[in-house]
Formats: structure tokens, sequence, C-alpha cells
């Protein structure tokens, strides 16, 4: 997996880190958060903290007594031990778009189906640089409602070797995920041990955390799987218009869910999350890939840290209704801050359209480009007396050329990073080409790799129990 | 003009920094720079250099000591002095493309035209960001090749108010920029005073100044212009394939040049030029955007800072045919650590497209929505206890939503970066308008601006008296 040992970029100083963390402490008291769930306020209670209702209002100190006891980093297990994560320090994962109710291929848009879910979890799977297929890839609209979780775990589970996401809709699907897991993994002690996926806990921003998220988040916490604890925040709606205000509620909103999980399984593994934009203020629309939203990320990688813990941010986020030039350069201005963060857990890094509304098969191809090159560019140089290749510019001397020099000769198929999808083709050998432009070399690129997909191996006793579980399950709940 | 305040992000241990000084040292020493011009060598030679023919062994603390003579910031004069600019510091100033034989407008890619050179002056003119339209922002291959550079710096005068950039094809070029700029300028004295253009001089690589780029740096630096001494090396070709010898190379060819002009007159403004990619090892195509370039840009920085001195590179690189994802993410990927090494002078930072040979519509506006996002997210945050918005928390509590609260409403209109090309549009309201592409709502906004163009106000006395200047010596050189 990756590891980025290149500086991290932080633009807060020790003055405005004090001012946040006051800000933080003083929301936390004065205002409080509210958990929509009578187990959680009960656990409160009973840890001395004050509650009104739903309402709590949480001693500030308490709070950082009950994150210090999460691990600052952590491991999650996959199937095929060579793509098992760790999550922390200079690591980062990346995982695929989550959550799209629609797809987008070529000039068609339409809803989401559970084949199109399988594609993206194929695609998923045959990238070298993506982590995991993320949870929710996209949502398969056409597969019943209520057993469509055991659906979409069992395809992550079968056509994917690597970490994949915890469905997160209810505690009963919770429960599903994680016995399929047990059964995938030797048993529910096995998956104690050491985790084997990841859920996403959505805040209901501003500053309440919703019954059915919570019920889950109960499930994984107790399990001992890491759950990322996200404010959602979209600047002007779910928060207020300047980017501290919206630092200091997602500090205020993570860490009280951090507590929580806490208060449930001390020690618990948890990701600091951030999900952090703007609206934009004439029309409503949430955009992406704004300078806001990106100073934001530069922040909340500073204050994980601040506080001792692992981070979820970033993403290939975009406004852009089609793969064109507004998709990479937001995508962009999202996912290199994402790397200059050193964030830990990217959820999104390939796919997302259109605020999240599309899964794109052409974006999912052009943003694992840029999270080939992103990877390359933050490994770091090494500059030693040999790298400086003297005995080049010997050779050369001046005026001349060093294509043919022995040095060059030496190391021309690897000294430099070959992208799969740009092209530097010169303009007569590209129109002979077929003048493709990005989006369609990325169409072609996602069919060749679907068609020639082959599932990771699988014990087929182990394969037939997930399919039994499944049946059984997909019965019990009447679908 | 815009000011970098952002910290710098630096990744060049001193260690490494040591390594990269020994490396040029002896680069400069033992293999020498090439100078072709006998003038350039009498100088190095009269100063106690070796000489052998236009061969030229330097000391490298000679060399350190006529660096340490160029001016570490310097002012430049606009016609207009609100677009007079600082070049060094924090300060950044952004250039159009310079150099494409081509043009592309829409699906039609064509040779330029002196037309063409004017609409993108134009362009350039009616941007807020950009500080100059620089200097061949296309090559006009329908005016006459001997009075050509008449014509192009006659457009930059008097379609422009901003800074412009100097004809460098001879010295004789050289003198007519100088002249027309006095006549502009209000004489030679003033502009020797203040300088008032800035031209680009480029190694011939490895390692070699050629002798008519040699003539103009001579014309320029005697007349207190600033040059920008640039070695161009896509890495594979005109240096070796390791970014640190490439690197080294860099400096040692700057720094000569550097050292040169320090001769020609002490204390000329100067600026250590990077133009750093690489090519394709398959095709030898030159490659931008790379991950490669991106580490070097960031590199150049911090050698320039090491050494006191202003620097140029960057810009809105690609080597993508039209202005698509690919053209946008390797834009990006150049313009963003552009940002990151605090570049303070920006050449190809808007409409450079197909690897510098075409300047595309599309892609300068394109590249100025980026720039405009990039400038915003480039500007500190200010943390403070206002900033906090508690009041907003306390009138929105939780659950709620702030697009009503108080603090939202006195602050909506201005508290996000607004995009004046990106769309956060719904679906259907996006179908409604058309469904188009980013490129063609640039194609769109680039006929608008030029259709909306009015040239800045200019003494009909000066602009006759440049006119005739170009009238006169069209005639002399017999076109």
């Amino acid at each position: 997996m990756f590891v980025n040992r290149m500086p991290r970029y932080e633009i807060l100083s020790p003055d405005a880190m004090n001012v946040l963390d006051a800000g933080w402490r003083r929301l936390m008291t004065e205002v409080g958060v509210e958990f929509a769930s009578e187990r959680a306020v009960r656990l409160f209670r009973d840890a001395g903290q004050k509650a009104d209702g739903s309402l709590v209002r949480l001693d500030p100190d308490f709070v950082l007594e009950q994150v210090a006891k999460a691990p600052r980093e952590f491991d999650v297990r996959a199937r095929n031990p060579e793509r098992s994560l760790h999550i922390g320090g200079d690591h980062m994962s990346f995982g695929a778009v989550y959550g799209p109710p629609f797809v987008r291929e070529g000039e068609v848009r339409r809803e989401a189906t559970m084949n199109d879910f399988r594609d993206f979890a194929r695609l998923a799977q045959s990238s070298g640089t993506l982590d995991s297929a993320g949870g929710v890839v996209c949502e398969p609209n056409d597969a019943p409602l209520d057993s469509r979780h055991l659906d979409m775990t069992y395809a992550l589970q079968t056509l994917t070797d690597r970490v994949y996401m915890g469905n997160v809709v209810s505690g009963e699907n919770a429960r599903d995920t994680l016995a399929m897991s047990a059964i995938l993994f030797g048993g529910r002690e096995a998956i104690e041990e050491t985790p084997v996926t990841i859920s996403l806990i959505n805040c209901n921003s501003p500053l309440r955390w919703d019954d059915r998220m919570l019920d889950a988040q109960f499930e994984y916490s107790a399990a001992g799987q890491p759950v990322v604890l996200t404010p959602f925040l979209l600047m002007g709606a779910m928060s207020p218009v300047t980017i501290p205000s919206a630092l200091v509620q997602q500090i205020t909103e993570a860490l009280a869910g951090i507590a929580l999980s806490q208060l449930i399984r001390p020690g618990c593994p948890v990701i600091f999350g951030s999900f952090l934009s703007n609206i934009d203020m004439q029309s409503g629309s949430p955009c992406f890939g704004t300078p806001e939203s990106a100073t934001g990320l530069l922040c909340t990688g500073q204050i994980a840290r601040h506080f001792g813990l692992p981070f979820r941010s970033g993403g290939a986020l975009t406004s852009s209704q089609v793969p064109d030039a507004q998709a990479a350069y937001e995508g962009l201005m999202t996912m290199l801050p994402t790397f200059l963060a050193g964030t830990n857990w990217v959820m999104h890094a390939a796919g997302w359209l259109e605020g999240g509304l599309v899964a794109s098969y052409e974006k999912f191809i052009i943003d694992l480009q840029i999270l080939e090159m992103l990877q390359q560019e933050f490994t770091p140089l090494e500059i030693d007396e040999a790298s400086l290749a003297f005995g080049a510019h010997e050779e050369v001397g001046q005026g001349g050329h060093f294509l043919g020099a022995a040095h060059t000769m030496e190391r021309f198929r690897t000294c430099f990073y070959r992208p799969f999808l740009s092209s530097s083709q010169n303009y007569e050998r590209w129109m002979k080409g077929g003048a493709a432009d990005t989006a369609a070399r990325a169409a072609e690129i996602a069919r060749k790799r679907l068609a020639e997909y082959e599932p990771p191996p699988l014990d087929t006793a182990v394969e037939a129990e997930l399919a039994d579980y499944v049946a059984r399950r997909r019965a019990e709940l009447g679908d």
C-alpha cells in the first residue's frame, strides 16, 4: 500500500489551533450534540455527562480522555493478505466512490443497477492502486431494498479480495455485514482480533447523530470494527459560512461520536471523518473541488494529527455533469490536498461525478490515472552522488542530447512514470488513431478491463456458505 | 497583484541541497558551459575565467559573487500603474502561453495569425487575474517574418496596459523592443530607471547558450531590463533521466547565464528560469504535467531561494491535443506545485495546449478559472474568535440548517469564491440549458469577452509615434 513519506503541508499556526481548540470546547459545552439514541445517551449519562433528553453537553476533557483510548494506528485485514491495510501514520488507503444512485456511461445517464455495482467492484479489483471498492460503489436500484445490502456485501467479498466497507443503513444490516465477514474470515473472534471492514457513520450535521447510523455504529464498535465518524458539512447549509466555524463544528461532531465509540468499546478503532465543502449561495447547489474545500482539507489533516487520530477526507470530488475538464480540475483540486494532508482513508477516490449523484465509468478510469500520478509525485526523491549522473554529462557535453547516452540506455524503461490514459502522441498520429479525447479513451480502457477481469480465487465452501447466508436472510427479510 | 502568503512546500533536505551544490560546482568546473558569443567569452576572460574557444569553465565562487550582485526582488512598470509588478519574494505574476505556432478553436486547429495574436492579447487584457499577455502569445504566421516582432510588440503595447515580454529572436529585435518601450514609457532613461519589459532567454541545453539569444540578452541586460535565464530541459533528451542530475544541470546553466548578465551590467535584474519536464522514453514525445515535472518544480523553488533569486517556472502545461480532462489534470498538476513553490514569474499560465504547439481559446479560459481558484486557495485563512460564528451555532442548534441564519445572511454574497466557468447546476437544469461541457462553455465565454473587449486608453500622440516607428522599421527591414 501507499506510504506518503513526503512532508505534510500544514497551514494552521499554533495560535490558530488554540482558537479552534477553545472553539470546539465551547461548542461542545454550551450548545452540545444531539444523540437520537437512548442507548447512546445512557452511556454518556453513566459516564457522568450531562444530558437533557437527547441533547448531550460533554465535558471537553472527558471527551479527550475517551479519544485518547482510540488507537493512533491500526490494521485492517483483507482476504488477500497482500491487500491488508494499515490505517494511520503516513499510510494512505484509497476507496472508490460511495453512494451514487445513478451511473453514467458515455452519453447515457441512468439509474444504477446491481450489474453496475458488480462492474465497478470489478474495476476496483483490476486496479493496482485502489485499496478498496468502498461500500456502496453505486446504489443498485434494481435489487430489493431490504436485502440489497446482502447482495452488495456478497459482491464486494467475492468479486474483490480487498478491504470492503460495511453497510450502515441499520443495526440489522450491520449485523448481517458482520456475520458475512465472520464467514469469510474464520469467525467472529477472528474479526474482533483484527478488523476486516471499515464503516462510514455520517453525522446529520449540524450537531446531531441519528438513530439508524448510531445503531450501526453500536454494532461495528462493539465488534471492534473501525468506524469513520464523519461530520457532513456543506458550508452555508450544514455549517456556518466561514471555514473556521466549520472546522470547530467538525471537531465537535467527530469527537463526540468518537467518545461514544470508546464508551461502547474502549480502544476500538475509529477514524476522524471529514466531508467538507460548500454550497453555491445563489442556487443552493453543493460545490466540490472548491478552494474552500481544499483549505478545509489541509486544516483537517493537521487537526486530526493534533488529536492523535487517523483521518478520512478528500477524494476526486466534482460538481461536473460529465467527465470533462471541470471534472478533472475539481477532482485534482481535492486530490492534491488529499496527498498534501497525508489523508489516511480516502473515499470517493475514483468514479465520483455530478456532486456524487453519479458513478461514472470514464471518471473512474480518469481518477485512477490521477491517483497513480500523485502516488508517483509523493514518493520522495533520492538525491545522492550517483543520482547526479555526472558521467552522462561528461559523455554528452554541450549542445548534444542524452537519448543514446549509456546512463539513459541503462534506465530508459523505468526512469519515468508512464501514464496509461494520458496521451502525448503528436497531432498527426493522434488524428490517425481516431482523435479520441480522454473520456473516450477512458471508456475504452474500462471496457477492456471488464472484459479481461478475472475474479480472485475464493474457497468454494466459503463462497457457498456466503451464498447460503444471503439466500436465508433474503427469505427472512421477505424479499 | 497576487501575493502568496501561504507556506512554501519544501522537499529538499539540507543534505540533498549540499549534494546538489557539490554537483553544480563540479559540472561548472569540469564540464563547463559553452557561450556561442565572442563578446560573452571576452567578458568572462576579462574577469579572469578560463575559456577554451567558446567553452567556459567558471570558478563556482566567482559565479556566486556575480549572482550576489543581482537584486533579490525588483519592480517592473506597466503603462497602467495598477498593473505594475513586483518580481520576487512572495509575489507571483502570471503570463499567457508563449510560442505556439498553431491555434485551436473548437474542432478547428490551424496556423496562428496576427488576428489570433491580437485576440489572445485582448483575452489577457480582459482577465482580472493575468498580469501579462506574455510575449509570443502565438506565432502570427501571416505576418512578415522580419518585421513580425514590431507587430507583436505594438499589439501588446496598445491592446493591453500590462507588462509585456520583449522579443528575443535577435539583438536587432531586442533593440526594436527597447526603442518602442522607450516611446511608450518616456525615453530610454526612464526604462533604465525602472524596467518595463521581461525577456525570455532560453538555453540550448545541455550547457550551451546560443549567439542570437545572447545578443538579445546583451541588449536587455545593458538596458537594465530583466531576463529570464531558462535552461530548457526535457529529461531524457536535453538532460539525463534523473531529476537530481537535471536540477544540477539547471543550476549550472542558469547561474552561468546570470553571471554573464552581471558582467554585462552589474546589478541588472535577472530571473532564475526553469522549464523542466521529461520525454516519453518510448516515443520521444515531450510530456507535461508529469509527476517528475511537479517534483522538479518544487525543488526549483527551493533552489532559487537558496541562491537568493526570483524564479520562473510552472504554467498550465499539458500534452493533451484538446481541452479535455487530461488538459485540465496535467495543467493543474503543474499549476498547483507552481503555487506551492511560490513561483515569482509564471509563463504559460493560460492557453497552452498540445505540448505548447497550440494556443487554445477554450483552454485559455479554463486556465483562468483554475488560476482564480488557486489564488483563492493560496490566500491565508483568518482564524479568530469572530470567525468561529458561535452565534450562528446558538441560533441554529442541532439538525437544522444555516441558510437563513443571520450570520449567513450578512455574508452570503461574498463568503465563498464563485467560479465563472465551473457548473454546479443540477442535471435537469443543465440539460435544459443545452448540456454544454466545460470546453463549450469556455468557448462561449471567450467569444463574449472578445465581443465586449475595449482597448485600454492610450495617449494618441504616443500611439501615433509607435505606429510611425513600426512603419519606418518595417520599410527598413524590406517587408
